[in-house]
């Protein structure tokens, strides 16, 4: 369903133009007479070329869409909340669920003890980067499939499942080997040729928002992995863009609890890019617990000046374990 | 303090202009000569011209500021929280002080009512708008100096301190007749002829965030209240504009601990601004004080249908209830 | 005219609060049931209220309204240009108008050095601030009233026209006895009670874009002067705030077509302001010419590393010359 | 080279511990201890993992890089500008180049009549895509490998090179086989994947600029292509995400002399994505041209209401023969 407006000094040729191309897609059309302008009601599943069509002609001032874009996504095509079970561990369910680790994997004994303490921290499961998109071509880039290898070890040594991120649709296959959920990253949120290739498995993904992505575009991103055939999607708001440079990123925590409303996919949020500062992550990750979040995603690292990526944003282990408990009271609190 | 970078072909005259003018204006440069390029750190106060005056000097490629340019504001200034007193009601102490109200004061009947419900509800000041800065000149303005009896008159009935804006230096003297607090909206907030007058006065001032101002021009805005003279400044967080529209503005969650880390003063978070949207207020205000918000201000409407402004964003009573038990769990969770 | 989009599972009592509603207010209600939800156009001019009502009620999704909210502003309500006389400079008419002086009046020396030149290079009419809103209290604030006698004794010396700054409903009484336009600036776009108080006199006003005012804001500020009594309105585009810091502001230069297309105010670019940079203000005014632009607003200076203000932005006299001589071949070029 | 800036009350270990590192590092350090705060000058080339470490130590308030992050592709590198011949046409130097053509290929007799119109009106390359990013996965995704092979037809038929969209790194090599330069769209602009794949073939790369990329992460993706052994890269300013809505994206128009400034590529500009109006195409296509663009990339369309793509931003045949000569006479205008 759409709305056509129609400019103020639109002719009754531009109006008739407007009326047979809607005719011609099949839809039925509404004339509405003001008293400055006319409004053309179109009533029908519009998807497809005829917004694009109209908004050409003549006389059109502008289009308005009354349906959403998004279908499999929305709240409206499925009611209750997506719960996805990843070896044991529920996503979008009535707990809560933590993702911590670094950044990258660097080398064996570094995610080995970070995924103690991950574990023993309480958290559910481990994240950590094979692949990294890096600005620049000479910066540390991951250390590919043997990071994959580190990380299916540090799974075996703690029994935490393992999310990595996916960069290339080449590698859908071999990332999807090793890891149990597949992570998109930011800036590959709407590189549509690797959406299509996570939509064609059968493992969880999380895709992450684009940092200049508005919710709509969001959805429509999870709409193509679901599209493909996957249906297993975790959202995660990671922060936007905008002009205040003081933190990396705004965290959108709006955006959390409106995702909920509009969509019945989980909702993660990542406190650590959104503020790309460490002394931020613990407020903003009760923010957005309280927002409603159903999990976070948290860097976390032993060694922050030795990072091989990302050390500034990494909140060390005892800034963890002291989370992890006051999430807790947190989200007891609220669930009361 | 200043860091001057000269280009890559600064010459030795270009060097020479700028250590010359650095001289003259009684600071001391020390030069750093690297392969590519050379740097030079200024160090005394920068504040006032220098800075101006050495970018504009050939071969100079950019200066950056190293001190901050706000000092009364800054924690570095004075190292303990702010706490400001309105009538027995404590902002920025340890406990949460709540601020609700309509966006505008419509009449006797409506202001008392909502009053009624505000001081029910546990909160501790009254918000009403008597003079409102709005986008259309044929959109309702304000009952003005009425509006300010009323919310008098409300005080009286219910011993709650009164919040109201003012949007015009020569109007100071008057909302501040009436007023407890008096509140700067964001469309003001970079108005520093209001906020030189506002200075001026002594009582106690609520500052909104400019939805335009990064932290630092926020922070300077404050700086222009303080350097009058006027040192009971109460900031408030209520949305940046951003590229996002599916909210009326994009509340920017980690300004919250940010400011608290830079400055001295209590912080307040404006959800309904915020959002614009009735249903994301409750979550939003949650995440507010979960990010270490010293205090929230909410618009709360008996009739929103029927309200003259922002009908949209305003809570109903019962909702404001359920919210301020919801926010006090949380605040007592998160203070254990 | 207004579009009312109903939640695709609104009730049959939610539809018909709608109605009802509409009816009330006067206005003509056409229901259009499609297959997922219902769509209301409302006809009739919904300026006021109902806008704002009905987008509270129950099982509205969003309201949308089709008629533009300024209407004095517009091109629908004036089709020719609007053509204002300036001691007989012509803005707004088939010639291209140059403003060009310093950004701050500094002293009479400065001024009639500069008044000078900017006669001599070609221009029409002079600038300069005599009241400076500065980010910083403790910047120079501008010469105060000394710096409209200035600018007057330089307009008696040149012939030239003046505008200059107004930041206070107080003085704008005081400016306008010695200014030929008045200026509000950027951070006092959304000053509605200064923009009240320049509509009530009979001079012209530049009223310059807001960092973060949207198209239809801006619109809505000059509707302000203008429902006030005060068509003699200039816009100027300067700028928007984005996410690129490289550019103290981004130059929206699709603004300057699509202000003549909405409205038959003259529209200006002030390269200066938009860039910050001198380098790149001959290159973007060049722009501004040929998107359309009636004028130029430019910051110049003999000394710009003396400058009390924006001296980074303020080209030499020799680039004044160059740069008015390639606008003249370029807007030549155009014409033909 | 970079600076580090100590907060106000780092201690004698903080500093000792920044001065470690970057010993340890290979760099020379250059302390200044100022009345205020201490800073540290780095000299050396500090690309890697320096600015990272730094930035997690104690007592650091920021780490400010001073070199700029690109090389290869900064003019300060490479003076003279780059020009890259293909097919005869020469992009980068004296002259303008214009591209034209449909945004998506979509049948034979399409292709034909356009490149006919845009070999007529005096363009020099033919646009069409094949491989369409789209933002719905039910949007029309284009032809493929037949849409290469349709523009390969009506490149044999005109003479134009053709340019045409690479979404896949798998596909690189396919597209490369008929195309004269690869496209880099926005969306994948940090796909670095796909930049490096494209880096490794010996076809010119026109790589669009991200909607949320400022100009030195834009640079950047340019030097990924550059690293990867291509030098042959074509900027193109498409336009910015912004808060301003009225425009698909925000022109920043003033890119297109900064990126002059900073390196030797050609920059284009396209005014077809930037504005997403048909109206506003000639007018801001002109403005890009006289700040100082090497050439355009305008969408045309016989029939813009059959298109399947983007129709709304194609401007018609005869709107195209105008704007060519009208662009001919300004781009003329300025040489002189």
């Amino acid at each position: 369903m759409m709305i056509v407006v129609m400019e103020k000094n639109a002719s009754i040729q531009n109006i008739s133009s407007v009326l047979q191309i809607v005719e011609e897609c099949g839809f039925t059309p509404h004339v509405s007479k003001g008293e400055e302008r006319t409004v053309i009601g179109v009533m029908g599943d519009e998807r497809g070329l005829i917004t694009e069509k109209v908004q050409t002609l003549k006389g059109v001032e502008k289009v308005i869409p009354t349906s959403k874009p998004y279908k499999l996504v929305s709240r409206e095509w499925k009611q209750e909340n997506t719960v996805i079970n990843v070896r044991g561990v529920a996503i979008g369910g009535s707990t809560l669920t933590l993702i911590a680790g670094p950044c990258s994997v660097e080398n064996e004994e570094q995610i080995l003890e970070i995924a103690a303490t991950v574990k023993e921290a309480g958290c559910h499961i481990l994240r950590g980067g094979a692949f990294k998109p890096r600005t620049s071509p000479y910066s540390f880039q991951g250390l590919g499939e043997q990071g994959l290898e580190l990380l299916a070890l540090a799974r075996e040594k703690t029994g935490l499942p393992v999310i990595t991120e996916v960069v290339n649709p080449n590698q859908v296959e071999l990332v999807a080997q090793y890891a149990d959920i597949l992570q998109i990253g930011a800036r590959n949120s709407q590189n549509f040729a690797l959406l299509q290739e996570v939509g064609k498995i059968n493992k969880p993904v999380m895709l992450k928002r684009g940092m200049m992505s508005n919710l709509e575009e969001y959805l429509m991103c999870a709409e193509y992995i679901m599209a493909n055939g996957n249906y297993d999607v975790i959202l995660c708001e990671r922060g936007i863009r905008t002009f205040e440079t003081y933190t990396r990123n705004t965290m959108d925590i709006s955006a959390i609890p409106l995702i909920k409303q509009l969509s019945h996919l989980p909702v993660f949020a990542d406190p650590s890019h959104a503020t790309g500062k460490r002394s931020l992550v613990p407020p903003v990750a009760k923010a957005a617990v309280a927002a409603g979040a159903d999990g976070l995603m948290i860097e976390v690292h032993h060694h922050p000046e030795n990072a091989l990526s990302d050390g500034a944003q990494a909140i060390l282990p005892n800034e963890l374990y002291k989370l992890v408990r006051d999430i807790r009271a947190l989200s007891d609190a609220i669930r009361r």
